[in-house]
């Protein structure tokens, strides 16, 4: 399996574009992870507007080149107006990254929800472990919004998702993994930190969605926000040293994007 | 134009009565600003709570001292709630400040409640330059909460709006315009990465609400409220450097404000 | 009175067995709050979710360890999704922690609300003093969501709303007491900023909830959870001196809780 990382000039050419070309990102998300989503965006140079307010659900994802959809969202909205989102999207021929937040926390429910979404065609589908295994059929199941699994294991499972939802399928864990269905690849780093900031997961749906409403390729896209946020999670280890606790950490993973984006230049 | 900024003594002097009073604010905002929102208000010394808890848009703008309402808290509440918190200060004598996030944005229904909050009649409209033009019958139209106008752009339109509605209209950019209708100022100042902070804008309108609680005269508090904020802003760009990134500017930033209040003194 | 802080070996102890047994914690929290609340608790080494995505109301509780209900979540909750949550957590013999924002500022409404759900019997409660002496059926009244009494003030109404409710009840200011309605224990320490930090209070309701997850005594959780804030707090303080801000403050109190449960080691 191929091993991608941010050291790739394709890579590090496709994350600049974002910045040069800040796109108009619409989400959905929830209020825990909304700040920081926004943040990341920002500091990746997308111009991010989130929330189901009035009639934007209807309106904005035709005119943003990227949605995302955390689908947490329904602790505001209802599952209308989140398939009101997705179906503007495609409607508009928006690129669209859906985050199946807790699916497989055992909230039957809500995971008919999620699963209704798949009908609008994501771009992207990103997850954790527990997440995507569950989304994919497979037999684990998290804990609340943590993973019970390791993205290793998930492998098959986003290979197999990928090809059953069209969409290009990425989990997140000590080692990334994207797949299109066709091609899978490795993309590693990261820090153990990112796991005690709420909300990083969920930004990387964010990322997903500014990369893909920049780069036409919805497989560079995901590998290029994956990557992008690995080695700024990698920059921001660096600067705070080992010891450096999870509030200073969540700064500086937002410098280090803003770094990378070329933002500081 | 007359130019002011934080060096300006009566400013000072007004920005300082902020923490000395510690005036009760309440607001609606959305959920991406509510938790900078507060940080802001608290830093400089008001007493901040946000959000339409059961009956509280009917009875706290009552007993609060300012009032804000962020248009985008529509993400979070119907456009009744809205209208109750903007009659029960307008009843009460509440003065209050309108901040219409993403007026503009190609949102008919959304602009609509906004336009509906005019008649309550504000004391404060702060925005940036697409939406307050927009607001004005301007012909500009905004990329999602992002302006495509220049503050400078704005300048008339203001203060038409001020005329129009009797309020004090304050536009934020590389410099902020402030006019009563009559006179309008200039406030200089500030920071680029204020651009790459999500809900920044948002807290000035925050932050006028907790000046005009303690500042008797609307267009003086406006002026104290976004003077205070750009010397913050500058002060923290200076304590992180060119180079710092947007996750540190934000922290800096509320440091610097509860500097400025006398806070750490 | 006893005085119990960070120091005793039997709270540090507990306060690491947080991070040992990494219990699943879910919470209904207010928007303002919920980021920093998340944080706190993952710092700490729980698993937090937050939030009414859905069927969450009636599922998440029985799945967790620990919950908490901060009523202000009513901005974005009905008070019959609060019960459910309330219910289900008591159904299933998952401890519960309530947090009575703004109890006492005026809003009739609101307050038969919170009252409603002393039935489904919290393991522990806490608040400011304003809140609980209203709570308990005193005469003092808050402003908006600060108290306006000091926490020694408090320390008769702590031991009496223990007794009538058989909760374990805590009270927070420049000391913290805690109660059981038999013994009442004092915990000093702490900032000043902590009053500075949106969320900041709210945050040690859900980190009770996160102790009480992992520590059967109710008493000895939230004396451990209190402990513990008090003293990230004292160390943050240390570490950004006196002069340093708001923002630094609520970096640092993240950070050195994240240290205090080992994590950084």
């Amino acid at each position: 399996m191929d091993k991608i990382t941010f050291d790739d000039p394709a890579v590090r050419a496709a994350f600049r574009s974002i910045a040069a070309k800040a796109p108009f990102v619409y989400g959905l998300t929830n209020y825990i992870a909304a700040n920081l989503n926004a943040n990341v965006l920002l500091a990746a140079g997308a111009g991010p507007a989130i929330g189901a307010g009035a009639d934007w659900p209807s309106t904005f994802p035709a005119g943003a080149q990227g949605v995302w959809i955390n689908s947490a969202a329904v602790m505001s909205n209802d599952a209308e107006t989140l398939r009101t989102v997705a179906e503007t999207a495609k409607a508009a021929g928006t690129p669209w990254v859906l985050d199946p937040v807790a699916f497989g926390a055992g909230a039957p429910g809500y995971e008919e929800i999620v699963r209704s979404l798949l009908a609008y065609r994501p771009a992207i589908i990103r997850g954790n472990a527990s997440e995507l295994i569950a989304l994919a059929g497979g037999d684990v199941t998290g804990n609340g919004v943590e993973t019970t699994a390791d993205s290793g294991q998930a492998v098959e499972f986003i290979a197999t998702l990928a090809r059953d939802t069209g969409a290009v399928v990425a989990v997140s864990g000590p080692t990334d993994y994207i797949s299109d269905g066709a091609r899978t690849v490795a993309v590693p780093g990261g820090d153990i930190r990112l796991t005690k900031v709420t909300g990083a997961g969920c930004s990387l749906g964010a990322l997903s969605a500014g990369a893909v409403a920049a780069i036409e390729d919805p497989l560079l896209a995901a590998i290029t926000a994956h990557a992008a946020f690995a080695r700024a999670a990698e920059n921001a280890a660096q600067r705070i040293g080992p010891s450096g606790g999870s509030g200073s950490f969540a700064v500086a993973l937002v410098d280090e994007l803003y770094a990378l984006a070329g933002s500081a230049e």
